[in-house]
């Protein structure tokens, strides 16, 4: 496997705008993540105005990083699960169908937010996973994502 | 009740600072959630560039949108069950616990987006809110949040 290209770097370009993790969206996070082992994982600094109460990591921004890391989750486990590399033919595009993020404590802004994503299913065109969000050794918000592959009418 | 004033707005300064609604956030959404009735109701107008697929709104902008609004409409509750006016001391702040977002269908990115949130229960320290993201008449996506009144101990 390619570990060293960030799942979302290898979306096609008609679907690589996402806010969160398109490539080719300028004003947007640029989350990446990277297949590590069974895991993945995404580093990411917030930015100073990314605040919730101060001091603290803004809500929104925690989903937003569990949603974009749960996708590229989903992608890096299909290539798995067809026994395929990453970034062969047909390239894989998961859409997220639900978001459940709990929010166990809050989380410092400053330090550099880890995210480990891990599939407990993948199905057909269905795959649910598990992200964790740490911060300096500690969990601080659990996702579960539940995606489907991208529909084929999409980003044409 | 005073319905022309966001709930947001009346958070204290010390802790209105959200990215997503605070208003002293001048980089932030400006979430701002009113009162309507028996329910709250927001408005937003997503930027060009808060974009999943070409055509749709980002999840992680829905997530957050239903989060701010969430915990909105949950003040809002609290006022309503304390049976004083919204902005009466002491101030109500609600922090997010839990969120969960179910994507329902595309939300075409362009039209203002519609939030309606109902509050299910508000207990003690503890309030769920069902939200509802609506654009153009459709229901989009529909969030439920589960919300607590913030430490005294944040914000100083």
């Amino acid at each position: 496997m390619n570990e060293t290209v960030a799942m979302q770097d290898l979306y096609p370009e008609n679907v690589a705008h996402c806010y969160g993790c398109g490539r080719l969206n300028e004003d947007g996070l640029q989350i990446k993540s990277y297949v590590d082992g069974e895991e993945t994982v995404c580093h990411f600094r917030p930015r100073s105005y990314h605040t919730a109460i101060p001091g603290y990591v803004y809500g929104g921004l925690i989903a937003s990083l569990i949603d974009c890391h749960g996708t590229g989750t989903a992608a890096a486990a299909a290539y798995r699960t067809d026994g395929r590399e990453p970034g062969s033919e047909p390239p894989v595009r998961f859409v997220t169908a639900s978001l459940k993020v709990d929010f166990l404590r809050p989380t410092p802004l400053g330090p550099i937010i880890e995210l480990r994503g891990r599939a407990r299913e993948v199905r057909g065109r269905k795959a649910i996973l598990d992200v964790e969000l740490i911060v300096e050794g500690q969990l601080c918000a659990r996702g579960e994502v539940v995606c489907v592959r991208m529909p084929e009418e999409f980003g044409k």
